[in-house]
């Protein structure tokens, strides 16, 4: 074991280990030496070095995301935290608990003129939920002989104890992004065998609120009432709920349950394809009178963002007459029509509530299964019959992975065309939806690569992959994962967008069309590089694609980018029939 | 000429236009639609398009840099903002004027689960001059025939007018960042082809601040009572201060002048090679009673960051008596004793003063010029005899460079190796020592290219030119632009620092040892490579890497890791004999 001399630098890390952070990922500098020497000599600490910050935050990020316990940045001081930032940011919107510690130059040395100094306290205060601002704690030997020295320095360190724990426990109990700002005095690089201090416990608490009966009747009532049920269940992480309530409201008559892809919930019965159930009633004549059918009395949400616009517009437009939603931490409100946030998990809410509730009839789930199958036919047919395109792509690589893997998508087309198909029930999702950015696809789903057993997909688009490329730029990349990028020469999503289409200066400055590819990248990664121009050469470089190597694999699908949005829209209405 | 139907939009071409505005950097959005139709389409706006906002904002830092006129970056909403806080940060402490103008969603779409939205308002407030945050202006036919929303209207606009003037002359006086956020209402791309608006004009305000005899006459006796004067100079653009005070400067048997390579000041009598200086004075057993003989009376320093550690520790401990700032914006108590704060221009103030104050006599001026003298004949010495090392090749590489270059340096290592030679009097040498940081320093020297009619040469280090590879990412890089990286295989300024070198744990963490090169990502953008490994590599690629060619060029010196920080400490021990 070697810890730093300094004693906060010990104080954080014992905190860290205290309350079971165990993936730390370190950049390199020298004002963070003694934070990097306590994290990376200690036995229950896995440390990862990364150098470009930005990707760093979004490779913990990936981390966080799979095991869902808070992982641990460092960085040295300067522009380098800032580095983190759009990480933080997606932390925060998703709920991912991702501690950002920062090393400082002790406050006088700021804005007088010293390298790498800028004013990291509270630096990410919009969007954090705790910003720790640490007092320098310096180590002197001479300091035993003064006793006010002492005293001052014994006040400090008790006070950066108080405010570890207060960071660290906002980031378990909340999930979100947390910030400790530690300024440290030369020497940074002394070290001691034996930790010295030990430091102040304060425990997290957990954030599950219990409702009495009496609290949940009135909506009880409500909803034994009402004839029309629709649940929403946005991002959520695999098995956030339970089975047999999964059951309960599949079976339910007068509820329609709608999810996406990242919901990470499957049930026959539900609704995975929001869009090819709202986006052809958009096209149709009689779009008003569908909507009015499908428009509920009462919308249970559950889970983080919600990725189809065509339900948000919907139900923005055909309002229900409640909406509530259910999570601890907090409620957004979507539609502008939110009545009541239920601030409990959803398996504790569900669990009361359920015993409250009486199984509905009617024929409102009935009425859209039966589109919803309809639908299904159309889809069949549609996808027959189009050329080749980022949609006919997108079909014969979803049903080309295997069970079991873990797929990272990226925003923005990536997560859209996914949300089209059926995935395997035994696949899990992701996507960082919380800022919808494509600034750190890569990097995360890395990350999370690195610790799951079961192997990683990353499916992208060609300017999300090149933005990101950085995030191959480390040495933890498993063997078994795996990017396809869907490369249409350009931000293809700004075709469908009402722009101007194919004039010179849409080219350059919207879609920003380039001809760039991923074999250099490729090959400077270590990676295995495929490329597929057509159907049938992603059949056949899917077909070795997903099987074990010494390297990991990219496949590079290069699409059409002219025709990609016509077969897009036209998916919608020919849908409709 | 086309613009946007909003008139928010409007009014901010317009504006952006009435000040001179010329280069504006966009990054792909739709949200940022509104101001993409209006830049593209004016005549007086070069549009330039980058992905990567991290780079964007840094390559409109290098025009800025350059031209020292605002140059405005253009990005859509969400985490796209973040990525331009590290250049925001480096502008902040560079004294660049870099206006950020983010698109954003209207305030009642923030935190309620929309796509691509954050908290933009006031985000870099740490590291900002200005914040305007305009109201959102919806164009609705009705609203004309409704009083009262047309009134509501009119005073958004007017408001908006305002911060918009406010935002741009505060860049434009100061010298800094600024941001101005504006939120959109869809429909982002309806256009007209006359401007709708004729905005508020507020013009900007000179801030130079002329000091009456009668105010800097007891500055000017201090001046004249006083043998020691030392006048240094930080960064600095070229021309900051009149060749005829230059001249008095350096004639004056009192006065020792100290330079960097980045102050972009030359004179045969100046100390351009601070660490030359001090670095062996430090290792020398009579130290205190060197540096008590060079200690100042007067300290008189302009221009902003100083670079050399050793200059700074050394003023801390050997105080001036009096330390004089000039600069019309801002004063640093780098030393810990600053007095007063000039705030006028170099040039302003120095002919005022200088019409006050005699040429002083003494030794203090002759004394060091012969330490200085000295110096050289050992630097030459010790230059031919060391092996190849980063040392050696930065000597083979900077007696090369052409006459009129203009050089751009990365940090960490590269710069202060540069700090250790004699460049050309024509040569113009810039770094981003606002923070310090390795994160844009390719994407700066890009966009510093883009404006110079004399070429570019970038100077970086392995870590700085993969970090931000993405710089090379633009169709804008012209044919004369060149990079020479410094490849010791990983962060090697971390081996000259106290850690402990050569473990594993110092490899991994801290120099964070690598075998990548930059052959892939040159093919990839389309730059001629060539590599070398000894001087005489260096030499012979070197004879041609200059000259015109169709494509812009790499060099890639690889340096041999572990004797690099070796040769540079021995360098200062050498010296001092």
């Amino acid at each position: 074991m070697k810890y730093s001399k300094i004693p906060v630098a010990q104080s954080i890390v014992a905190l860290c280990v205290a309350k079971n952070i165990k993936h730390v990922v370190i950049s390199p500098g020298s004002r963070n030496a003694p934070l990097t020497i306590g994290f990376t000599h200690h036995p229950e600490i896995i440390p990862y070095s990364i150098v470009d910050e930005r990707c760093a935050a979004f490779f913990a990020l990936g981390i966080a995301q799979q095991l869902q316990e808070p992982v641990a940045v460092v960085c040295t001081s300067g522009s380098a935290l800032l580095n983190y930032y759009p990480a933080v940011a997606e932390a925060f919107y998703s709920d991912i608990p991702l501690v950002v510690i920062s090393a400082d130059r002790p406050i006088e040395r700021i804005d007088i003129g010293d390298g790498q100094t800028i004013r990291q306290k509270n630096v990410f205060e919009n969007h954090i939920l705790y910003s720790a601002n640490l007092h320098s704690e310096i180590v002197l030997e001479s300091r035993l002989a003064d006793k006010k020295l002492q005293q001052k320095q014994f006040e400090s360190q008790k006070h950066n104890e108080r405010e570890i724990n207060l960071a660290l426990n906002k980031a378990i109990e909340d999930k979100g992004p947390v910030h400790i700002n530690v300024p440290f005095y030369e020497p940074l690089y002394d070290s001691i065998e034996e930790i010295e201090v030990n430091p102040l416990q304060i425990f997290p608490e957990v954030h599950d609120r219990i409702y009495s009966y009496q609290e949940l009747m009135p909506y009880a009532q409500l909803w034994n009432n009402a004839k029309r049920k629709m649940v929403i269940v946005g991002v959520a992480g695999p098995n956030t709920i339970e089975q047999q309530f999964l059951d309960s409201l599949a079976m339910d008559e007068s509820v329609l349950v709608l999810t996406e892809t990242t919901s990470n919930l499957n049930h026959p019965g539900f609704f995975t394809r929001i869009d090819t159930l709202i986006g052809p009633i958009e096209r149709c004549e009689d779009a008003q009178e569908q909507f009015k059918a499908l428009q509920p009395d009462i919308l249970l949400t559950f889970g983080g963002m919600i990725i189809s616009k065509k339900v948000k517009s919907f139900l923005r437009n055909y309002q229900p007459k409640q909406h509530w939603h259910v999570d601890p931490k907090k409620a957004y409100n979507t539609f502008f029509c939110l009545n009541k946030h239920f601030e409990s998990r959803a398996n504790s809410f569900l669990e009361k509530f359920f015993s409250l509730v009486e199984t509905g009839k009617g024929d409102y789930a009935a009425y859209w299964k039966e589109i919803k199958e309809k639908r299904q036919a159309q889809h069949d047919i549609y996808m027959k019959e189009i050329p080749y395109s980022d949609l006919k792509a997108m079909q014969h690589i979803v049903g080309r992975v295997p069970k079991d893997w873990n797929i990272q998508l990226g925003n923005s087309a990536t997560v859209r065309y996914a949300q089209l198909f059926n995935w395997d029930l035994s696949q899990k999702l992701f996507c960082n939806r919380g800022t919808s950015g494509i600034d750190g696809s890569v990097s995360t789903a890395v990350g999370a690569a690195v610790v799951n057993v079961d192997p990683t997909l990353l499916i992208c688009g060609d300017l999300s992959f090149f933005y990101d490329s950085n995030g191959l730029w480390n040495n933890y990349i498993p063997k078994h994962f795996r990017i396809i990028i869907l490369n249409n020469e350009g931000g293809g999503i700004f075709r469908i967008l009402p722009g101007h289409k194919n004039t010179q200066n849409f080219d350059t400055f919207f879609e920003t069309v380039h001809s760039m590819n991923a074999r250099a990248l490729a090959e400077m990664y270590g990676f295995e590089y495929a490329s597929a121009k057509s159907p049938e050469d992603i059949n056949q470089d899917l077909e070795s694609f997903f099987t074990p190597s010494e390297k990991p694999r990219i496949l590079e699908v290069f699409t059409p980018r002219k025709i990609n949005d016509e077969v897009l829209l036209e998916y919608f209405s020919f849908m409709k029939s």
